[in-house]
């Protein structure tokens, strides 16, 4: 990776190093949403950008609420844009430094959604969740499904909730069955919690009946972001079975405002944890397909200062995004661009690790310490959880920025 | 229910008497899509009846290649524009008579898919269906889960996969394990099936938040289609614990073209089955909430003309649409309009009755016959099926016409 100098001032240690260039959609007050770019704490205004005829797209596809029609021009062009931008901010001579305008202070907007989804799918890739959660609610002994090591399991999700970072959560309301009472009841969710995850966004369309392979799957994905998969454990304990889990995730998921590119994240390629047994060919994949990106979770609350509750890795996911992206169009399903396709929670091997309340607090039975030395088992009114994440080598960074949520009474 | 009698010519038994007038989307040759009424064999080209003046909906709302806008203006309109039209094709005096060019034949047209579908949820809400897969995944003592009585039970779809009636459906491939072999292999699906259900697309959307009553539920249903859930039960077992089924189900499942409104299936309603135990507060309802719906579900081979396998009723349900929209935003989940929710397989009591091969045949143990004398379990490469519903009082007959759809060898 070539050491790259900017003109832009950049907070050292800025997840939105120059090496990142990650996209996303912004309105400043009584503006629409529009497309930018984010550098250090500054957003670029990526269609008054093109407006000055800098870049090869036309402002038009950067004048809109969502990115789906910039991504659906292909990665060609839009890596272009990408690395034409980065060229511009490297540049002495940049005409940029004439354009001040073109600059906009990231505390001065406001971040939308990057996307639109149109189907969202998570994954359950962690063998240390899978695990940890089949300890829980199955059987300690044989706590994971035989079908685990052969299938990156997943399941469909709720598009219509998906949510941008900083948008407050309401405590769902629920049917519950304790084991100690003999039927259902109506009320809050007590065990409300989190999941550290991420999810890729589809680049490129697919036909109903086409097949994506390990080795071209990279071409369907535009970028990255950091993912909360909001979890109402009570109610997703008694509702799961046979069908899965339905209202105690629905409720919403929220999503970091940045699209990291994964040609952004192309430095950071490391070799995933080996699978055992073998899979079967169409799983198969060369070279290396993990992302060194390091994660974290913070909890606050109303008494307490934020205090960092989990230290993750999307390395070590066991089935890779490009495994899952092909067991998912294996049967011809087809895909489209704004799909989201997230990783399922990301644990590691020790408990610093674990990406849940579920797994930190061992289902309830194991309550943790915040700053202000208060407990805490699983989410209540007013704690806010953020999800960080970033990438770093040879000093050079490429980060996510946060996904954020207070959670509030039930309505 | 008035007689009504229209100048227009319909033949007997058509599912698309003066009493139905159902929504849809239809092309001519070289046209774009854009929307249309059934009445009889033809079509009514709703724009150039706007054009003409006699509506109060732009044209702008027809011209459309999905009803969604045309549907998110509210029942208050949309009720009103069928109305109108109901008027115009009963009055001897209409100027519709001098319009011969706003009349289309359906065998002319192409059908797309009515609405653009945000998210698909399916239910599994018959207890007939529920139970005798019951018996044959699970439990034979135990077929119902526990939660089965208290929460209608669904999950998230892919809507990526939805198509209309008459598109051809590759055999998906997959991962299948059956109990004799210790690994699983990659192959085309043995065990293909269909699923008898009806869906109804969401009228009204939500914020996230907020709750649908099941007094208020009324008003956020459109309308109904018939709907085919195509299953591949080999993938759908081996994939589906602990998160439920995915590419079991996601390779497509099948909507007839014809959006039926609730207005016009009013006249249909009879009350459910009787609800044991009592059902929590907020899944209670008042009234007359099933709808008496014929099905029928006709099977048809390269060598065997159309066999009738399947005689059903939507009344049968055990959890009605009412409750299902309830059940579905009691938590703050949000629904948009387009949303497509079906019911699940429907099935009766008796053996004609039932919903899918998977009970027709009881897991592949009872081939059933043909009307050529051949033997069926499962769905065999160039087989056909389709289904067909309507409502019928008085001699008054409201109905669906059919969604379809032929199975071809995998790609």
């Amino acid at each position: 990776m070539a050491t790259l100098k900017t003109w832009v001032s950049v907070p050292e240690n800025s997840d939105f190093s120059i090496y990142n260039l990650p996209f996303g959609i912004f309105s400043l007050k009584n503006d629409e949403p529009r497309a930018g770019m984010a550098i250090g704490d500054q957003i670029l205004d990526l269609a008054a950008i093109s407006d000055l005829g800098l870049l090869e797209v036309s402002a038009a596809y950067f004048r809109q609420k969502t990115l789906n029609d910039f991504i659906a021009l292909g990665k060609k062009i839009t890596n272009k844009v990408r690395l034409d931008i980065q060229g511009l901010l490297v540049s002495e001579k940049s005409p940029l430094r004439n354009h001040p305008e073109v600059f906009l202070f990231q505390k001065d907007a406001t971040m939308h959604l990057p996307v639109h989804v149109g189907d969202y799918t998570d994954f359950y890739s962690s063998i240390e969740h899978a695990t940890n959660v089949g300890k829980m609610f199955r059987d300690p002994e044989n706590a994971l499904l035989p079908n685990w090591r052969h299938i990156p399991v997943g399941y469909h999700g709720r598009a219509s909730s998906i949510v941008v970072s900083g948008t407050n959560i309401h405590r769902p309301m629920g049917q519950v069955k304790p084991n100690t009472e003999e039927l259902p009841s109506f009320k809050p969710s007590k065990n409300l919690d989190f999941e550290l995850e991420m999810g890729f966004i589809v680049g490129k369309s697919t036909e109903l009946g086409e097949r994506i392979s390990t080795k071209n799957a990279a071409e369907h994905i535009f970028g990255l972001v950091l993912f909360n998969d909001w979890s109402a454990r009570d109610i997703q304990k008694w509702e799961y079975v046979p069908l899965g889990p339905f209202l105690g995730k629905n409720f919403a998921s929220s999503m970091s405002p940045w699209i990291v590119t994964l040609e952004a994240l192309e430095p950071f390629k490391v070799q995933g944890p080996e699978q055992q047994p073998e899979v079967l060919s169409y799983l198969k994949y060369k070279g290396k397909k993990n992302y060194d990106i390091q994660l974290e979770v913070g909890m606050s609350t109303q008494t307490s200062d934020e205090t960092v509750i989990s230290k993750s890795n999307f390395k070590y996911m066991y089935w890779n995004m490009m495994q899952q992206l092909a067991h998912h169009t294996v049967n011809g399903c087809n895909v489209n661009v704004g799909d989201v396709m997230a990783s399922g929670t990301i644990s590691g091997k020790v408990e610093s690790s674990y990406g849940s309340l579920l797994e930190i607090s061992w289902g309830g039975k194991k309550p943790f310490k915040l700053k202000d030395g208060s407990d805490r088992t699983f989410i209540e009114d007013y704690d806010s959880i953020t999800i960080r994440g970033f990438a770093e080598k040879d000093g050079k960074r490429v980060g996510f920025g946060e996904v954020s949520g207070t959670i509030v009474p039930s309505k």
